[in-house]
C-alpha cells in the first residue's frame, strides 16, 4: 500500500451564499488544485460527499457535472453519503484508492446548500438524518438527540446540570473566539458568559449558542501519494491513518455517552497510523452541539470517560491548552454545511501542520486529527495527518 | 493487486413491494450472504446504491441501518449514489478496496423505492437525473433525452423512422419474452408488435413499451479475494474488469448517438480484464428505453455505430444468438428500480456463468459484461465477470 499524501486543500466561505452547489465545490476544487500546483487535467477521479443534493437542487450524479465546470469531464465522479460524514468519507474513498495504486491523484470534494431551504424544510431534511422508521416518527431531530445525551452525561457522572451548562457555554465561547480569527467561518464574533445564557431555549437543556448554524459550502482536498507528492509542493501533509465505523438506530445503542462508533473507528485510524491520542497536537472535532465536543473528546482518547467536561473547565482544548480542539471555530462557529465538514476539517488540520493558520496557529503542530460523525452517533470516520516534510 | 470474486448474489422480486429499502436491502443480502455459505458477521465493510433514499423515505445514513438489520451494526457502510449507476459503482468501489487489501469480504447492496411516490413526485424524483439547471429548466425528462437521440439516430444513419420504430419494438418484445422465463421480473407477459404499437405515446417516437418502469426492489454481491472464493463456493465468478466514466449536461455532449462516456467506461475495462467485445458470451445492458439498448450494443463494441439496429432485425441479441443481451428481461421487463439495477444486473450474469438461469440460459457463458448508465448519459460503469473455476 502506498503512503497517501495531501497536497492542496480548499473551501469557500461559510455561511450564507447565493451559489450553487457545483460553484461552491468548483470554487473550492479549484483553490486545491491550485495550491497543489496541478492543473484540472492531473485529476484522475472525484469523489463528491453531499447529504442531499436532490433536497437542495432536485439534483442527483453532481459528480459528473462539477467535473465538467472543472474542465475535466469524462472522469469518475461518484457521489458518497453518509449524512454529515459524507465528506469525510468521500476523502476516506478517495485515499483507500490512492494507497491501493488505483489513481494516483484525486480530488475529493465536500459541499452542502442549506440557506435556500425554509426552516421547516431544514428540520426535515436535518431529521433525515435519524432513522426514519424508528426515530423520526417519535419527533425525534438532533437537538433532542444530543440534549438527552446531555441529561445522561450529567445523571452517569453525577455532574450537577448548571456545571455541565457552563462547560457547554465555554465549548461556545472558545469556538466563537477561534471563529472569530478565521476568514473563513461564518460567524466571527465572540460571545459571552451572558450572550449563552440570555439565548433561546432549543431543546433543554441545549440553549441557541449549543447548536451549529444552518450553512452553505464547499470544501475540497487533493489526494495523491506521497512520491508525487514531494515533487508538487514544499510541505506534504501525510494522511496516516484512516478509520471508520456505524451504528444502528438510536434503540438499539446501550449508552449515548459512549460513542461506540467513535471508539471503534478511532482505534482503527490510531492502529494504522502507529500513534496514540498522546501524540496528537490538534483536533478537528465534529461539535454539531457543544455536548458532542466534549464526548468527542472522550471517544477519541484524549481523556477518560466521564473527564471531558473538567478538560474544558481547564481550558486543555483551548489553543495553547494541552490539546487544542477546533481551533477553526468548529461546526459550531465555522459553520456546518454538512457534506463539506469532513474536507473542511481536513482543511484546517493541514493549514495547522503547514503553519498557515495565523492568529488561530497551534504551534508546532505536526500530527492531527479529524473526527466527523454521521446521523445520531450513526457513521464515525477518523483521519490523521501528519506533517511530511 | 489481488484477483476478486464473487461468491454471492441476491435479488428481491422487482415490482411493487410494500418492504422498506431496508427490508429489501437485508433480503437481497440475505440471499448473498447465504449463497456465499458466509454469516452476517465475515462481511467486513457494506457499500450502498441507491439514488434517493431521502426522498423515498427522508432517510439518508441508511448503510449503518442497513447493517444493523443484518446483524452487524458498526461495520463501515457508506452510501454511493450516482443516478441509476449507483448499484454499479458500489459494486466497482467494493471490488476495488477488496482488490487493494482494505477489505477481504464485503457486501455491495442497490436498493430503490419508486412505488411510493406518487407518478408527479417520481417525475421529477427521476428528473434530478438530469442537470438541474442546464437542462430541467427545459422541462427535459429521461424519455425526452431518449426521444431525442432515437430521433438523432435515424437522422444521422438514414433509417426510416418505421424501420427503426419496428427494431424498437423488437427490443422490447425480446426483453419482456425474456422476462417471462425470470420469476424475479416485474412483467412475466410476453407483448406483440400489436401491443407495441398500441400503446400510448410518451415522448415521441417512444410509446409506452418503450420505457422502463417504475419499480421497488433490492439486489446485492458479496465480494472477496478469489482466493477466499475457492474455499467458500464450488462456483466462484471472477470480477475482471472495472470501467467507469462521466460527462457533463446534455449541452456539452456533441453527439447523442455515441455514448462517450460508455465508450471510455468499456475500454477501461476491456483492458483491465484483457478481453474484447468478440469474446463476451453474454450481456446485460441499461436499456432504461429500448433506444438506449442499441446505443449499448455499439457503445460497448458488439456492433460497429450506426449497425445496431440491423443487429435486432437479425436477432443477434436474442438468447440463442449471436451476443444475448439482457436474458434477464433487462430494465424494460424486469424493471428498474434505480439503484438495484447495477448489483442485479451483476446478479443475472453471475446466474448465467454458473449455468442457472433455467429457460433462459445462454448456452455455456463464460464471459459477461455488465453496463449502466446514470443520468443523460453521465456516468456509466462497466463490469466484466469470468468463471473463475
Amino acid at each position: 500500500m502506498r503512503q497517501v499524501a495531501i497536497v492542496g486543500v480548499g473551501m469557500t466561505k461559510f455561511g450564507k451564499s447565493e451559489k450553487t452547489l457545483i460553484e461552491m465545490g468548483a470554487e473550492a476544487a479549484m483553490e486545491a488544485i491550485n495550491g497543489s500546483n496541478l492543473k484540472p487535467k492531473d485529476i484522475q477521479g472525484l469523489f463528491v460527499g453531499c447529504g442531499a443534493t436532490v433536497v437542495e437542487e432536485n439534483q442527483t450524479i453532481i459528480g459528473g457535472f462539477l467535473a465538467d465546470d472543472l474542465g475535466i469531464a469524462g472522469i469518475p465522479a461518484p457521489r458518497i453519503e453518509s449524512a454529515c460524514s459524507s465528506g469525510s468519507w468521500a476523502v476516506a474513498i478517495a485515499s483507500m484508492l490512492v494507497a491501493s495504486g488505483h489513481f494516483d491523484t484525486v480530488l475529493a470534494v465536500g459541499v452542502e446548500r442549506q440557506t435556500v431551504l425554509s426552516t421547516e424544510f431544514n428540520t426535515r431534511m436535518m431529521g433525515s438524518g435519524v432513522h426514519s422508521f424508528y426515530e423520526s416518527p417519535t419527533g425525534l431531530s438532533f437537538p433532542g438527540v444530543f440534549a438527552m445525551a446531555t441529561h445522561l452525561y450529567a445523571h452517569k457522572y453525577g455532574i450537577p446540570l448548571k456545571r455541565l451548562k457552563d462547560c457547554l457555554a465555554k465549548v461556545a465561547i472558545k469556538n466563537h473566539k477561534n471563529a472569530a480569527k478565521n476568514p473563513k467561518a461564518q460567524f466571527q464574533k465572540e460571545i459571552t458568559m451572558e450572550n449563552y445564557y440570555n439565548s433561546m431555549m432549543v431543546a433543554s437543556p441545549l440553549q441557541l449558542y449549543d447548536c451549529s448554524p444552518i450553512s452553505d459550502g464547499g470544501s475540497a482536498v487533493v489526494i495523491t501519494t506521497a512520491d508525487i507528492a514531494k515533487k508538487l509542493v514544499s510541505k506534504p501533509v501525510h494522511l496516516i491513518g484512516v478509520g471508520y465505523s456505524s451504528s444502528g438506530s438510536l434503540c438499539g445503542q446501550k449508552d449515548f455517552t459512549r460513542v461506540k462508533a467513535r471508539e471503534t473507528s478511532a482505534k482503527i485510524a490510531y492502529n494504522m497510523a502507529g500513534t496514540t491520542p498522546k501524540e496528537v497536537d490538534v483536533a478537528e472535532l465534529h461539535d454539531c452541539f457543544t455536548m458532542a465536543e466534549i464526548l468527542a473528546y472522550e471517544g477519541l482518547g484524549f481523556f477518560e470517560p466521564g473527564e471531558g467536561y473538567k478538560a474544558v473547565e481547564r481550558g486543555d482544548t483551548e489553543i495553547g491548552g494541552k490539546i487544542p480542539c477546533n481551533p477553526c471555530g468548529g461546526l459550531k462557529a465555522k459553520g456546518h454545511p454538512t457534506g463539506a465538514t469532513g474536507p473542511a476539517q481536513v482543511y484546517e488540520i493541514v493549514k495547522q501542520i503547514r503553519g498557515e493558520c495565523g492568529p488561530r496557529q497551534v504551534d508546532g503542530a505536526k500530527i492531527g486529527i479529524t473526527d466527523t460523525m454521521g446521523g445520531s452517533f450513526a457513521a464515525i470516520v477518523t483521519l490523521i495527518l501528519k506533517k511530511g516534510w
